[in-house]
């Protein structure tokens, strides 16, 4: 990828997105743009969140729309690296869930599944877990919005467990030598991971047997008792980290008449 | 290390701890066990940040002091693992910051050092930090405080680079193959390490030269443009997980008379 246009703002726009289009902007983003003091001929970036950026320039901004036109197809392709879903017992504390979402996003978690687990408090507001989502595609420049789910039971999530070529399941009291980094490290590299990690409270033993039949793999984070949202984090960053390829495979995408 | 006594409060006390000794509590600490609504005959645990844990039981609590008498010695010995060092460049964004510390003592940082680097911005509140620090001690149930230091440098952070086995700086145009995951899955376990990380904006060129010329080596976080706290966490997470002793080192200590 080439280096991060940070100088340059951009908006989220979740369309196709052609050379040469004129696109006219909702409201909510055309009083981004008037936020971000730009004026007609400024450029941006778009990113439409699936996995197209786009520059841009801006046609028109008045008080009720903007109007921009996609200038070139900066690039195209899905993150580098295997389809990685998180799942996370929802919290009590909401702004913690929150905090998850943002940090997911910026990791390159390809989907988010809140997880109504035995011991999962609270509730999880959708709306407001996109709009974090969206706030964090555009500070980070990624190319893939996060799929934010349904919260789902535990059951449930098995359900959908064979979509999956690797599936762990974190817990405490799994032997440290279990780590999910050296299964991580040690195994072939999976085209597609799902890891669960508990609420505040951690899973139940019922739960953990459920998902170990499932062919969930029960994996330890290590000896600290970490909070809910920090482990989630931690597996979230072994599995990025130790996924990732050794080179870059997002393809630059040449301009098209 | 046995199973988390999760039921059961923890107080942080820096002083040696001995087994029989009666505690005198400051009147904060005091407070906090009347905040846990805990009460003459019950028991906490002590943990004085500097690797040992007790066991404890109340004897006293008035308006003004709270006493306590050490019932056992739990453990005792540092963290396992190597002395991690995470150096993070001060943040316009207080509560980033301090966010990032609360997530280094969960995951057993040794020492933090708030780098003054040149695009650093906004000041560092030692006190908040070190509140903060002791309260995620309390709640990971960590044998070992984080040292906090007091802002440096980075010309006098690598002025102290000589004490670690390994340093990283950690710079968004280092070429992705050169990944800190790639470097610390691949060589040998150092017994010490600094990793360092800029603050939004990242590090210039001159102190990504400065680092390198005094024998750091700079290291990719991935393709992604990563917050520097996330980067900062990413690094810590990393260090902690890939330089995990693959058993459990801390040893329990044999009640004494």
């Amino acid at each position: 990828m080439t280096a991060f246009r940070s100088d340059i703002p951009a908006i989220y726009h979740p369309d196709d997105l052609r050379e040469g289009e004129i696109l006219t902007l909702t409201e909510e983003e055309a009083r981004h743009l008037r936020a971000l003091r730009l004026h007609p001929g400024d450029d941006l970036q778009v990113l439409n969140g699936r996995g197209v950026r786009a520059m841009a320039r801006i046609e028109l901004i008045d008080r009720r729309t903007s109007k921009i036109r996609i200038t070139t197809i900066d690039f195209a392709g899905a993150n580098a690296g295997p389809y990685i879903v998180a799942s996370l017992g929802i919290l009590s504390d909401k702004s913690r869930f929150e905090w998850f979402v943002e940090k997911a996003v910026e990791l390159g978690a390809s989907e988010i599944i809140p997880l109504l687990s035995e011991r999962a408090e609270g509730r999880f507001n959708r709306d407001r877990a996109e709009r974090i989502a969206v706030a964090a595609l555009k500070q980070s420049q990624r190319l893939t919005l996060p799929v934010i789910r349904e919260p789902l039971t535990l059951p449930r999530l098995l359900d959908e467990i064979a979509r999956f070529d690797r599936a762990f399941i974190c817990h405490e009291s799994a032997a440290v030598t279990d780590s999910l980094a050296g299964f991580l490290r040690d195994s072939p590299r999976p085209g597609s991971l799902l890891v669960m990690v508990g609420p505040e409270g951690g899973f139940s033993e019922r739960e953990v047997e459920l998902a170990r039949d499932a062919s969930a793999t029960v994996a330890s984070l290590g000896e600290a008792r970490l909070r809910a949202e920090t482990a989630a984090l931690v597996a979230l960053t072994l599995a990025t980290s130790l996924l990732a390829p050794a080179t870059e495979t997002i393809e630059s995408v040449p301009n098209e008449p």
